[in-house]
């Protein structure tokens, strides 16, 4: 095995082209074994191999800085730099991180998980360079579907008028994560095909060459001339003109067209886009066949491609999809709007169901929003399906666009609370934070999957403004589903247990830590209430008066950050109106990032678990309060 | 006078070019009149005096949409839509709006304040108008600056892609606010060059016309050779390749040219871009002389051109960029990051003193942002130098990408508070509320103008993190200013003023106006303390036990969100750390958006007034807490 003898990029450069060729295979074989048992990005990694091989075999990290796009597709880089005998613990607590770790490496250099951000690190990393006057080079690499997210858009823009030296390698797979949409994707399409006349172009490219100059008069009309072959010789003329010099498209499997080009780019000064085409999956023929599906692969077994599927109750997400084409079904105001996420948010079936009413944009969570508010002035109903931590990416939209107009816009927020594996640049837990401060919006979050139904129905039949339900990345609890639900009365929560002196406020998943929490007391005989507070905002103001008028201490229970999130609400709603003696307390997400592994361990790290809620509560106890200093 | 009988725009209708002219004439002398006496956004509306003739000539509103990005070149938009009468009151409390309000008029159909929303919204609406099966036109009006902004890119990329009638109008300008910067700005300086061989082109074009359709074999390649020389023949052939049609370059000042390319576009399936060439300032010497000055005027004496200046103490904005020269020259780390705000930021002077150390990128809030955070990698000390209301776009990397990463970025956030007569859009009363919960982060306000220089000293001695500075946009209040500041320990408030039972904790200019309420209260034999709550983020803990350990009552004071506030962080900390028996009580900015007006009619509508605090103090008073409910 080459692959054993491989524990830093140094180990690469003594190989030949051919050795590369059988690492490479080598590679693959370790990905396909190692993530049939952990899970992961299989299908991009699968990709990258000999693209990530020929970076590090012609470069040199850490002092040339390689940038990966989102970063989950930095397996190959990950095994290369002396991380291989770590994929067992891939994407497990404490394991190795499914994204670029600077902790890890320092092979790492940028750290990601949304996408698009590269441009503007390389971009970064290269004026910094050049300021203090160093040498090394910047390298990104960057796939086609996030080459249309606005930022990455913003820097391509800013990267074509610096001119400094840098190179961008565009990895055209075709896809993001769903099927690629857009202009520019049709635009890389028209490239794919033109490849095919290579060769009459390096024809015309010599025949141009012979041209000798040509002065006087006629020597712009010369050069535009010159330009306008160009666009029959260059196929990324686009690039050209965002300022950057356009080489390929090459075979990104080809290690030696890679070398090659590479090369090439790597000699020529300024900006330089290389367009590589790869195949997400390849190597692995389940994979290649479904790239979409095996974007992020649960385990599988390696023979028949068939993946480990959790048994239980349906996601939320897949309760959200079916309820959103029974809703559409009754109202064909409604349409739906997905950046590049429709599998990821439960909508297949309703694209299938309502082709002109399903909108996938890309990843351009920006654009989704301003867009939804828009077909709210139509007079639609759109619902803006998104996962919690994407839609950090439109808050000005939201405030600026939908929530300042007060529009009926519908957000079906997934992925809301800790989300696991993905880790900390993908948890949940800053959007009722970053949320409930803007005017005019409403936020629920249902206790199971029938409430997430009545929930969109409430979130429907509304019509004074913006309205968001966010739901968590499990699946639901198993009750029976109502046909046609009821919709929820707009700020009433519901008590689910009668208590004395506590009562436990908790969201969505957490009632049932609450129940449990409660539970453990009730055998020491005290009696805490569960409210199932369904409504973020605004706040259910009767039962939070009716519970200070009754002497009533409070605990609010959140898988969300605990610093101005729903606890804290309850805390400015008592002291806006002058209550001052209700005790309250709050368990949430404290200030740091929590990092990946199950659901239920960052649970336990941040203590959301029936024990220490059972334990904060007792430490409420003593009828005459009792003052705890310097304890956080 | 024509104007006087211009009511609405089916007044236009009859009118010949010629009086179209004459009025367009009229409507220039009628902005400069009255913005000499209001100030407004001048320049940009003395640019498209004839585009917004035509548009109103040709099509019609409000079955047809209109939608003006930004919106601060709406005015002519207002005058020939029967508001002409109300421009006395532009931009005053309760006076017309400077930007496009729908409450105002059926006219207005989309609202904005911040850049690049208007292909977003001009794609939801054509996507409406269709799932409606309606015919009316969809036209968004962007400038060239805006158009550099990711979320319009990201939008481009979807109308390209969905192929929907409708227009976008480049008003191209060669500005956004300050002179453009980016690749497409060169780009299309190229084509305003070009424009120059029309002749030829035109010639060139119907040769091409003439030559037959060409089948079989060659067929492809033909096809290939014509696209070719269509490079030679469309300037805007990037447009092309993102889906649209192309039309122009045109002088937006020729209103005949502008009616005939519009009616051309008009009569083209699909999207058509039309590119109209406009002059900021266009008739007003002094504005056409500098239109950076102009795009916003305070008022001006009509004949020489001279704005009224404010006298007294220097902006805070105008402290910061002098004390960023003062710490740059001591540390060449030092760099200034603005997204298309160098003068709006108070960075000329250090653009001219600094200029390889100055990045301009233009109107890109969240490339900014995370070319920040690279930067500070390199080992740099970025500043990324932003208005309050425009880092709302870059929430996403403030999270993902600065403060996850942990890394030394500077955060100059201007315009913090109310701003006065830009109104709703533009209020940068979220900051704290969004900044807050995110981890790593450091946040302070300055009490006055030589706190502000000893917390950019303190920003940049500190090595453990992101910290930001946050202040408003008024003048200092004159105090004398340190040559050499000091450094402010992290975490420390200053107590101003001792007290009994209370204690208000103000933040910024909040200040002031707790001094005065202690003032009025001492009258009654009440002592308030005054604390300067510099740090909102980290608390000082030390002396928030303290007011616990005495018994005190906390009144909280902020020009920002009371919702996940400031004062919401220190009910947090008490509750968090089991002290139930500190009354705190929060005055901020209430669950509503503020419109425009002074600042100070601003605040006296939410109760920021010396007056108001005083009696929520009063209300405080009682030993046995009062429990008042049903009153927010």
């Amino acid at each position: 095995m080459l692959l054993d003898q491989i524990n830093g990029p140094h180990d690469l450069k003594a190989l030949t082209v051919a050795q590369l060729e059988q690492l490479a295979e080598e590679i693959r074989q370790f990905l396909i074994e190692k993530l049939s048992v952990t899970g992961g990005h299989l299908a991009p990694n699968l990709g990258v191999v000999e693209l990530t091989l020929a970076m590090h075999y012609l470069f040199n990290s850490p002092e040339d800085k390689f940038i990966f796009d989102v970063g989950h597709q930095s397996y190959v880089h990950k095994i290369i730099t002396g991380r291989k005998e770590q994929f067992d613990s891939l994407r497990k607590y404490r394991g190795l991180c499914g994204f670029i770790k600077r902790s890890e490496s320092e092979h790492d250099v940028w750290e990601a998980g949304h996408s698009s951000t590269s441009l503007s690190a390389a971009m970064g990393m290269a004026l910094g360079r050049d300021l203090r006057g160093g040498t090394n080079r910047v390298v990104a690499v960057i796939g086609d579907g996030a080459l249309t997210g606005g930022m990455a858009l913003e820097a391509l823009n800013h990267i074509g008028h610096e001119k400094r030296n840098m190179m961008v390698i565009l990895n055209d797979n075709e896809m993001s994560i769903a099927p690629n949409v857009g202009a520019l994707h049709h635009y890389l399409g028209k490239i794919r095909t033109d490849r095919h006349y290579q060769k009459a172009k390096d024809e015309l490219q010599t025949l141009l060459n012979k041209i000798p100059a040509i002065g006087g008069k006629l020597a712009k009309t010369a050069e535009r001339f010159k330009d306008s072959l160009k666009y029959l010789l260059v196929s990324g003329i686009l690039f050209e003109q965002f300022g950057l010099t356009y080489l390929g498209p090459v075979d990104g499997h080809d290690i030696h067209g890679l070398l090659e080009i590479m090369k090439q780019a790597d000699s020529m000064p300024g900006p330089v886009l290389v367009h590589v085409l790869t195949v997400k999956g390849k190597g692995y023929k389940p994979a290649e066949a479904d790239s979409h599906k095996w974007h992020g692969a649960s385990p599988y077994k390696i023979e028949s491609g068939q993946m480990v599927k959790a048994v239980g109750p349906p996601m939320y997400t897949k309760v959200f999809g079916d309820m959103l084409i029974q809703l559409a079904g009754e109202d064909e105001r409604i349409v739906a709007i997905t950046p590049a996420m429709p599998g990821g948010s439960g909508l297949m079936e309703f694209a299938e169901k309502f082709p002109n009413r399903m909108i996938d944009v890309g990843i351009a969570e920006q654009h989704a929003a301003t867009l939804s508010a828009a077909m709210a002035l139509e007079g639609l109903k759109p619902v803006y399906a998104v996962y919690s931590t994407f839609l950090q990416r439109a808050y000005d939209q939201v405030v600026h666009d939908i929530c300042r107009q007060n529009l009926n816009v519908v957000f079906a927020i997934d992925r809301a609370g800790f989300v696991g594996a993905d880790g900390e640049t993908h948890q949940g837990v800053y959007d009722i934070a970053f949320l409930r401060h803007v005017p005019n919006l409403v936020i629920m979050m249902p206790k199971d999957e029938n409430e997430l139904r009545r929930m969109m129905k409430t979130a429907f039949v509304y019509d004074k403004g913006p309205i968001a339900v966010r739901y968590p990345r499990i699946n639901g609890i198993g009750v029976p589903l109502d046909a046609d639900p009821a919709p929820i009365p707009i700020g009433t929560w519901e008590s689910l247990r009668e208590g004395d002196a506590f009562e436990i406020l908790a969201l969505g998943p957490m009632i049932e830590v609450a129940e449990q929490a409660a539970d453990l007391l009730k055998r020491e005989g005290i009696n805490a209430g569960v409210v199932n507070a369904r409504f973020i905002k605004p706040l259910d103001e009767g039962m939070l008066l009716s519970f200070a008028e009754s002497g009533k201490r409070l605990l609010v229970l959140e898988e969300g950050s605990q610093q101005g999130g729903f606890g804290s609400s309850v805390l400015e709603f008592y002291s806006l109106r002058g209550i001052y003696d209700v005790p309250v307390k709050i368990i949430g997400v404290p200030d740091v990032f929590v990092e990946h592994g199950s659901i239920q361990q960052q649970r336990e790290e941040v203590g959301l678990t029936a024990e220490h809620v059972a334990a904060e509560l007792r430490s409420m106890l003593p009828r005459r309060i009792k003052r705890v200093t310097g304890q956080t």
